[in-house]
């Protein structure tokens, strides 16, 4: 299996026909991957916020769907080799978090990193979706605080997700190094990917 | 106080100067309501999955900030004299939900009631976003099934918002007939709002 890597505070895109899965590797552990999927004229994505209501639960497992904002199915879970903790509740990281959190100057971020990626394809996201925060390690507590704590994901845990519609899976090594969502005291890390058929 | 009815399985719009506030009253008991906001030119709402990661909690408190996609403060929980269950994280119902549950023919539904009651004022939404779903009775468990559950809203408790920006507010008395998302046998009841200087 030759994995294509992703390098660190960066994103890409990847073109999956109906039937292909994308594998998603977690090579050096420990670290967040955003993930998106948009059908190929654009029209619909992945959205969590629709996936949570059809599936009943926050936190997809293995043989769960994931809709689009029509409520579609679009991508399936089909293998966690990971902790399972993805979260699907965060927005992206983006300029105005940095600036929030205090960073000085441009800072990557996933937001960037999503237009950045799909720019080529000609579609215009207008927005940016909740991605699935893939390996984040968050946990819920109603009106408490939430605890967002590095990811347990060790080195070669990996997602496959089996495409149910052509569609462009838009990915992003998270570079969040400000506060714990990655792991190696919140150093990013580059991480890896294949095309399955 | 002299409340507005907002009839059940409907919606409405409320234009806020900073500094007003919006109350919604509960008239009837067990019922949810959907809320969104926008600035006026439209440029920016508010946004649940944004507000989660900047609160730092899935349910807002009292004195709670909700921010809009660009993370700035659009509105403030004031008051909650209701069990404060109210969920960031579900989509509004729409078409493709009811289609899904099984409705026949057309169904009332918040994200129609939200997109009609915001036309006139020519802000095109372009995508639903996820509302403050008042009052609705969710309860999360990671990768274990949330549980829906009727509203425990008694007559007459109610919320309390401050508009921390002009702002225009739009409520939709959820339609939900079909799973027990809202009390008195899952049938929709109106509600009551007003604004306060």
């Amino acid at each position: 299996m030759n994995l294509v890597v992703l390098p660190a505070r960066s994103g890409t895109r990847v073109s999956l026909n109906k039937g292909q899965a994308l594998r998603i590797v977690n090579t050096h552990g420990g670290q967040v991957v955003d993930l998106w999927a948009y059908l190929l004229d654009g029209s619909q994505h992945m959205s969590m916020p629709h996936s949570v209501v059809t599936l009943g639960r926050i936190k997809p497992r293995v043989g769960d769907t994931l809709y689009t904002q029509l409520r579609e199915p679009i991508l399936k879970l089909e293998d966690d080799q990971s902790p399972g903790t993805h979260c699907m509740l965060f927005a992206a990281c983006d300029r105005a978090r940095y600036k929030l959190l205090g960073a000085q100057g441009h800072h990557h971020n996933c937001a960037d990193n999503m237009r950045e990626a799909l720019g080529p394809t000609g579609i215009d996201p207008g927005y940016v979706p909740t991605p699935l925060n893939l390996f984040m390690n968050t946990h819920f507590h109603d009106h408490q605080d939430m605890e967002v704590v590095e990811p347990q994901a060790k080195v070669g845990d990996f997602v496959t997700f089996r495409a149910l519609q052509d569609c462009i899976a838009v990915m992003s090594a998270c570079p969040q190094d400000m506060v714990p969502v990655n792991a190696h005291g919140c150093t990013p890390q580059p991480v890896g990917y294949c095309v399955l058929d």
